[in-house]
Order: structure tokens, then sequence, then C-alpha cells
């Protein structure tokens, strides 16, 4: 059976490392370093008493929210237990016969795909060409196919495709009546080159979001899709309902609103990550991906495994992603750090330096 | 299409009868009257940091507890957001090709079966005999099932099986290799009727347990079923990762080891359950059925429709439960009211005077 680990698994990091959580750097998962808005451990406590109330089913509020923040109409919006049970929507949801999988990328689509006995195309993308993934060879790969993954920014490789590329796939699926799910997870430094405001020109445009990496509260679950409003309204009749917990839907309006803390992250995450990118890039034995996200993508070229670099880490209470399980990519050979604080960067790259030496 | 609206929607209530969420007293949701136990405020607000991180997907920590305080192994145990979800990942995990719902019950398993195209054969349970379920007259019915939903105590109308008859169908469906799942949402009250250890004797069982309901916190999205460990490993491996939010895993700790507020409140329910049943037999004009749960099923007698009386409460901020949108049930004609504080249930019974006389 293939194995669907993920990072940010401090129970298991710790079990097997024998460290405690407050020991832990965890440059596993790809989670703004910086925290959360203060704004929302405030409003949090205050809303305590909700809890003796049920969520609201629909998110009305929490949708009023993204549809203004993301200027997008409220009927595009359907909410999640993160994006995660998005997927698993989308997939029960649209009869599908055969999926387009580009790989390597993250694993959940495969995983509901699977879990429904939907039939998948992995198409490979090159090592040789830095796992880019191009319209030239995408397209020729949409015969028979129903419904196309993608990731942008994809993660774990960290590349990137700009919206102008983009829009020729959704043409071409538009034309083609396939079914497009644009992961945008990891697009918050350049919102700019979002697809979100394009769903309700396409019936089969699908774009996923999230609203805990970039704002830093991965364990409450939020996420939503944006598309069309006639593919909203199957999505939400087939959903479970009060999946988005009444503290969830109430930090959607602090998150958004905090501009202070977006502005903030932003600027932090875009120039601490070319930083790491440039300090990682000047230690020897290895290759570093130019990254696009809150996270950067390696090749180890030497003779430490993945698994061995990350264990040697782990017992000085460092995690990093060891990628041998993402399908598409040689085992053992490939890892992914998630950008953290400037003092959290030096600490793993002097690590590193010890280790790689 | 059938209307699939649940109780305790606040926010609908709100927007239908222009009414604050300060003034509804609200009798449309089955939650234990006296909140949740102080000590989950505590532990939520020290742990809001853990907020940064992951839920951890397997739940270690929460399901050590409840296989503690249940008294049942580690191995049988899996958590779900709400019993809900696990409602939709049995469905989905067993393949099944024809269902046995007796009804009236919660409608989410027959919306479940619909969204995975499984058929469904209802057996109507007799107005004649109170709705209480029959051993003679559900085993004649499991012909040709390969899965039973039954509810006990019963949603909406409150009857109850005890565990000596229940065990009659469980060997029944044993023998022939029929699922059961039993959903326990509501046996807090009358916990050593309940049939959670049971779970490991028997291949097709599974029992939905919810943490939320009895515990107060229907806003933070909790449930469990409890099942022999092969089913619970492969409902494990079906399920959507981190569907479970942090602060619920937290909470289950504080949630289980509170017996004061347990017996407090076990209590306190077992006492109003009677006090109010008396009180509303009083009421002439309608049929008050026996609750075994925290709630209470009327059948109207007169001229006035459930959706007629909840309007006119509604107008006074009390929100009840009309039934009408229960399969089985005549249209109109039934409500279910949750059993509240005594202060509460007095002014429920004071507006009824008013409005029946």
């Amino acid at each position: 059976m293939f194995n669907y680990l993920h990072g940010g698994n401090l129970e298991r990091a710790m079990e097997k490392y024998g460290i405690s959580s407050e020991e832990i750097i965890d440059f596993s998962a790809n989670i703004n370093p910086l925290g959360f808005s203060s704004k929302i451990r405030e409003d949090i406590i205050k809303n305590l008493d909700r809890l003796s109330h049920y969520p609201d089913p629909e998110c009305k509020e929490a949708k009023k929210e993204i549809s203004h923040y993301f200027k997008i109409d409220y009927e595009n919006i359907v909410l999640g237990n993160g994006s995660t049970e998005l997927i698993y929507l989308i997939v029960q949801t649209l009869k599908l016969k055969k999926v387009l999988i580009p790989i390597p990328t993250f694993c959940e689509y495969e995983r509901a795909l699977n879990n429904n006995n939907v039939s998948i195309n992995f198409f490979k993308l090159k090592e040789k060409q830095d796992f880019l993934v191009s319209m030239d060879e995408i397209i020729p790969q949409l015969a028979g196919i129903d419904l196309v993954f993608l990731c942008n920014p994809n993660n774990p490789t960290g590349t990137f495709l700009p919206k102008k590329e983009m829009l020729t796939l959704v043409k071409e699926v538009q034309k083609r009546k396939i079914f497009l799910v644009l992961d945008e997870a990891f697009i918050d430094l350049y919102e700019e080159e979002s697809l979100i405001k394009e769903v309700k020109n396409y019936d089969h445009l699908i774009i996923l979001r999230s609203l805990t990496k970039f704002f830093g509260l991965p364990g409450l679950r939020i996420g939503f899709a944006a598309s069309n409003s006639k593919l909203i309204k199957k999505l939400e009749a087939q959903k479970i309902p009060w999946s988005v917990n009444c503290l969830a839907q109430i930090a959607v309006r602090e998150v958004l609103r905090d501009e202070k803390f977006i502005t903030k992250s932003r600027s932090f995450l875009l120039e601490e990550k070319e930083f790491f990118y440039q300090e990682l890039s000047n230690i020897e034995g290895w290759k570093v991906y130019k990254p696009s996200a809150n996270f950067i993508f390696i090749k180890l070229l030497g003779n430490i495994s993945s698994e061995g670099l990350m264990g040697q880490l782990a017992k000085k209470g460092i995690l990093i992603r060891d990628c041998s399980n993402f399908r598409g990519l040689e085992e053992g050979k490939f890892i992914r750090v998630a950008v953290r604080t400037r003092k959290e960067n030096i600490k793993l790259l002097e690590e590193l330096k010890l280790i790689l030496r």
C-alpha cells in the first residue's frame, strides 16, 4: 500500500525520535512561522460560549468575509474542513472516470481518487526540466480525461505557473468540458497571480484555497473552494453538515481583516525565502530549486539519504520533510524545508553544514 | 428534493423570524442545557498555541482518553468530525447495495446513502405502536440487506430498546453477515445500556457516539465510532486527514475527566426530563411520548400545525423542532423539544399554555 504520511506530524516525530514538542522546530509543515494574528486569540476567547451551539452549516458569515476579501461572489464559495475536505468532496460529487495528475504533487488527490475507485493517469514531470509544468506537454495528455488536479505553486517542488499561462489551460479544458481543480493553497505570496476571480466565467474551473497555511492556523481546519455557482450548489448538496467548526468560522473574519498581519507576513516571507534560498544554495552537495512559496525543495547529490538526513536533524529537534513518499520522485533523494524565522533558518543552516561537510 | 434541515440552526431562525441570537432559547437542538465543563474553557485558552500545528491525524491522545473512559480497546476506536462524519465514512467505505432504515429517524443516514447511490428500504415504524422498534418486525426485514442503521434512543421519537433486546438483533446480523450501525448519540443518560463494550466480539457491529451533545460542545465537532479492529482499520484508511481539529482533540480529555460535570448533568437531565414530561403531558390537545433521552417528542392533535406553533413560539424567541421533514411522519403534526433548564422549561410551558388554550 502506498504511504500517504504528511509533514507536520509532530506526534509521530516525537514518538519516533524521542523528542518533546517544546524542543521541535518544524520545517516539515509549510505554515507561516509568524504564527497567527493575535486578534484571533482574543476573538476565540470572547466567543467560547458559541461552542454550545451547532456551527452554521452554511457558513454564511465566513462566506461573506471571503467574498469581500477575495472580491468574488458569495454564490461562488463553499467552505470546508481545510481544503482537504473539498478535494474529497469534489471527487465524490463529480462522477469521474479518469483523472490526470502531474506528479510529484500533494498526495491527497490520489488518495481521494483511489478511495472512490477513479482511475488515474499520472503524468511524470521531468527532473531535467526542474519539474516544471509546460502547457505543450500537459495539453496532449487531456485526451479521455474528466478532470485534472494541478497544484500551483506545486507542493513539494515549489514550481509556479503564472496566470497568463494557466489561462491557456483553463480555456483548453473549458472547450473540452474537462474539470480543472487548481489547488492554490500556497499562492498567498503572489495573490495577484491567483485565478480565483475567473471562476464565474468558466463551467469547469475549481480553485482550492487554504485559510490556515499563510494565516498560520492549521489546527483549526478551514479552507474553501471557488467555482461557478452551479457547481458550488452541487458541492454544497453533497457536503457533510457542520464540518467547519464554530471557532474556525469565527476566525475567518479576523484572519482576513488583519491587514497588518497579512502585509507583514507577506513581506517577511518574500524576503526570508530569498535569504534562505541563497544560503541553502551556498551549501555544497545538493541542488536547491528556486522557490515560489514558503518552502524550498532540495535534491541530495551526495551519499546521505533523505531519511538519514531527516534522522540526524531530528535528533537535534529539527524536523524536515523527507519527500520519499511523493509519487514520481526518486526515493531517498529529495527533501522539503519550510521557510521559518531568520533565527530558526540559521539554526538549520548551521546544523546542515555540520552534517553535510 | 428532500429537505434535510436540522434543529439548532440559529442563523436560519434569526433570519426567518427576525430575532437576535441573545434572545433565543433553543429547544430545537438536543444539547446539554448546563453548557460544557468549565475546565474545557481553561484548557482551550491554555492550548491556543496548538492551532499553529496540524492536528494529530491519528488522534492518539483523544483515543487513549476514550479507551480509558469507555473501557474499550484503543484499536476499537476511530474519531470523527462529529458522529456525522463517521456516518458518511461508513457508507463510503463499505460497499453497500441495500440498506434498511426504520423510520422516522435521523436523516443523515438517508442523505449519506443517497449521495453514494445506495438503495434504501425504509421500514415505517407504526404510530399505533408508539413508533417502537420490535425485533419481531425488524428481523423479517433483513432479507437482502447489507446494513441496518438504528438510532437508540431514537431521534426524534425518543423510543429506546434495552441492551438485552438489542443483543438479539446483534446476534442475528452477525449470523447473516449484515452490518449494524447502532447510533447511540443520545444514550448518555443510560450508559449501562450501551453496547459499546460488545464491539470486539462481533464482526458487523459499529457503535456511533457523540462527544458533543451530552457534553454540551456541538460547535467543536467530535464524535467516534467503536467497532472491531479490522473494520476500524478499514475506516481509518478511508478517512480524510485532520478532520478533527486540535481544540476538539484537546477537549476530549477534560470532557471525559470532569466526573463532577458528568454526574451533575446526568442526574439533572434524568430528573428534569421527568418533570418536563409530566408538565407537558398535563397540557391538553396533544400526545406526549415517554422520553428516554434529553428531548421529548409530541404529536399535535388539535388544529394548530407544527409549523404554526413553531412560528408563534419563535416570535417569543423560543425555537422548537418542527418534525415535518422527518420521513415517515405525518407532515405538520409532530414536534420535538429538548429538555432545558427548569427556568427555560417553565417559560416554554407558559408560552405553550397561552398558545394552545
